[in-house]
């Protein structure tokens, strides 16, 4: 460990202190910003050589080392750092957020004090149309007049909720009663601290094509916006080791080196005892959801598809 | 530890066994009930016994152990036992109750399936009015007039809501959004699964009475329907040791003692220097929150107030 | 919340800027020192504030909210704080240490790197006695002809064990092997960071007289040298609401009340019920720790034993 | 979910029921056995469709529902399961072990009682030699001449240091200090519980080749001899999404996918930019422990390595 009478300072971060406080809206009315952090790249750095002895400062670089740590999934020296965040967000995107557990989080009560007054409000533009063949997503937008419509019901119901919830207060009902019928989109307001072995769990999942496009667009904010400005090192090497990795099964890969080796008998073997080949009633294969993937990951690949070959016959 | 060769079958608890599966109402139209468990009262115990060894098999009973164990504070053998339910709560509830983040939880979303066609209803007596020198708690019931009158509100405003949800589905848009505006009381479900140290912590904090009426609702069903069929020595125990135990600050034991010996004067001095007997403009004691929740306590052990006398001479 | 648009600057802290990185001293050869931090006081206040709007602001002062909450266990504010300390500290201790689940951990690695060169060494005069009533404690010291031996037995026994470590680690023994039999005592170094809630209940429970001497001694500089200086009104309020705290159980709280009421036959009736009274064939009170700890909260208040009047009839 | 009137009966799992309480042997004197569990491949699968609905029942059977589940990294629904063992192990490696935060534990007290009479032996054939490429590892056995000293020099070391521990306990040394000096390879026993979604991480982490034989053993015990009778589907289904998939990383797969096309002109520079090519003084190709790394993915997939012809011209 480094030397034991140093007097230290505490490590910041320029980029990220010239944005301390500042907000970055999100939604029609919601916001993100930097309240406190604690490390730096250099900090995760730090950490990982506790376990290596003063000797590897010389052979391995900050961003090499940092690199190799999330490549090797090590990933305590990434809880070295922390990050604490003013977040107003609308309790429905929340009430997802709140799940992961290993955040700590102060949130504005309704008990205590009355509701926030704003709900999040639609765009006419903004209505998505339900995805089909993916049963949690959205895909595409109802048409705008359509939209124009909804956004106006919308309204509507909103203000209709809001007066029921006042005049509840004006004839004495408890706070923590009152709130009870407020719709789920109203917006709430709470500090957020994590680690950021733990915020980039959550940005994985939550920046990730599959999350609900609310929350989505607050952990794009925090991660291009914070993230990319607090820790650069570990912002590149998580999207190059992480965010853009790319998965392949024990039977994925047996069969993709089964093509690329040219033996695409071997594939459509392999991917027989997997299941993967069954025949519907009519002779075409059955719908099967891993193949389908995994014929996209050929294509990108430029390879042949082993059992389209077969069919082709 | 015990013979290493011995065959174990799996603790089970009759009284436990008897009712799983089984809904206990709460609410309108909420419910808990026992899905599955591990562990027992002597699954504590054998845990507890670990450190010990096996000479202490024979001096302390199960109960005296666990009584042992609660009293002072050795937790862990309390992780050893698990619960695992099935609730359904109103999200609103289910907001306070999410904030325990050592629980496992899996919950109905609303993203993949349709909102649950539920959301609490408030009977018209059951109307709370906001309390005066509590500012997150409710104290006494409004008139059954505007009881009436505010259950009909409610009824009208859900109905409404629903409305709009279900033209939303009509029309197209994603479940993900629709639910936006659903009432924060609508009903979800969840499997719920926390170890007994754990519970016993969420039960002290949500069965005290400055909880909210609707999830102290739920609390108090768990403890006394579920949590004391299933460890009823650990039940007892946590009663005694934690539910019903009092504290003392350091300030009010110093204080305390002084009372006992007879020696106001020592109280009243330490009283002081704790900036309890802060003066008014017009002579009498300041408000103070602490001196006055001590000054119950002494009412409950038939003690004088010492700064009373004071006041009196 | 506070003004949206504000500029932040990070909260520092200049008692504990002005000992970042100092070593502090722990037993022969261990140190404590802060490395970095997150939050002070401040910090935990305005997270309270959240929950209750800007209107509070006036009304109490930030001593008064840390004591609020320390007294009434909120806890969540506490943990926006964090603090990241460098240890050296033998493992035998380290092994009671890392049981806090809560802290994020960097050790040094005795795979990667060879083993630190240094185990506790225990002067003649610091050899403590088993205590007869206390299982796992110690009470008193050895004479110091004894603890001379011992201490030489000591020395001659770490030299032999090293030896065997180097002459491995010579004949090309992997250091992940050859470590086997290195003492307990070993010294090890790590980072360890923790948010303040956390850290005051580890402080609760390591500076407790229970616990081992040895961890003892860094928990008690832990808390007197750097959150006394951290955190100085948190540090307070921990030790009158919290480590200085006197608990009574609830049939303790009963005999004490029946008690102070002069209501001895009472307070022995309910001893009674409690199984406290027990009495041997000779006709005495049968041992009973809880009573036993029950009797010095008695004396330490003034109070008359109410059994023991009885036995002196 | 299910019909809420229905009288439930706890899941329990066959083959896991016959081997409760019995020993598995790892190493030369620990062992692994379940004392206890709940839930089964079922459990997950429940959880799992408490998100979906009761439509989804027909459409997607169990083992299809749990690998899915694993593929696409949904990992609540595995914590519905828990597993509790009594293992014991030797203290250095325990140390490993117990770095996994997210468990239950029970160990046994060396205050409270006597320290385990045993420490890990190895045998003559055993010692490990270390590997010069991986700082961490081990590469090998020593020939067995000087196996057999080692051995019987550790055997002689660890005699001595009971003797001594053994003396100061018979001088009324506190058995909290007295046993600083034992091996850290001295046995201990616990009890373990963890969920299944966080076993299957110790399971990947310890199981996995770079992780040291001796816990890689207890690793192995637990995942071949317990999880594959209690979650057959769910460990099916890790070996081929978890423990056995493969990683690409971003650079990783663009340069494959420009080999796959035959564009090995691309896939030269893809891996320049990355700076995976750079010549040292002699005109070779630098060390580059991502490119060798990811050179023996190429040729496991039958590939050309695209530098490498560049250097045969």
């Amino acid at each position: 460990m480094e030397d034991r009478s140093e007097q230290l300072s505490r490590p910041g971060v320029e980029a990220l202190d010239a944005i301390l406080g500042q907000p970055f809206g999100v939604l029609d009315d919601g916001l993100v910003r930097v309240v406190d952090y604690m490390g730096d790249d250099a900090a995760v750095v730090q950490a990982a050589r506790v376990s290596y002895g003063a000797g590897t400062k010389k052979t391995s670089d900050d961003r090499g080392l940092i690199r190799y740590l999330l490549r090797h999934r090590h990933t305590t020296p990434f809880e070295m750092c922390s990050l604490k965040l003013h977040v107003r967000v609308p309790m429905d995107a929340w009430r997802q957020w709140i799940r992961h557990r290993t955040a700590s989080v102060n949130e504005t009560s309704t008990r205590y004090s009355l509701a926030i007054d704003a709900a999040q409000r639609t765009a006419p533009q903004q209505w998505r149309i339900q995805a089909v063949n993916n049963k949690q997503g959205s895909d595409g937008w109802v048409d705008e007049d359509l939209g124009r419509k909804l956004s106006d019901q919308e309204a509507d119901l909103q203000d209709k909720i809001r007066c029921v919830y006042n005049e509840r207060l004006e004839q004495g009902v408890a706070r923590e009663q009152a709130r009870k019928d407020l719709p789920l989109c109203t917006y709430t307001e709470a500090y957020w601290k994590i680690d950021l072995h733990n915020l980039l769990h959550f940005l994985a999942l939550r920046m990730d094509s599959h999350a609900q496009k609310e929350i989505r667009d607050y952990a794009t904010v925090i991660g291009e916006e914070i993230v990319a400005r607090w820790v650069p090192l570990t912002w590149e090497a998580f999207q190059d080791y992480r965010f853009k990795a790319r998965y392949y099964s024990r039977i994925e890969h047996e069969i993709l080196a089964a093509t690329t080796r040219g033996n695409l008998e071997q594939a459509r073997t392999t991917a027989a005892q997997a299941g993967w080949l069954r025949v519907t009633k009519s002779g075409a294969l059955a719908r099967h959801r891993e193949r389908g993937e995994f014929e996209l990951k050929l294509e990108t690949l430029g390879l042949p598809i082993p059992w389209a070959e077969t069919g082709e016959l």
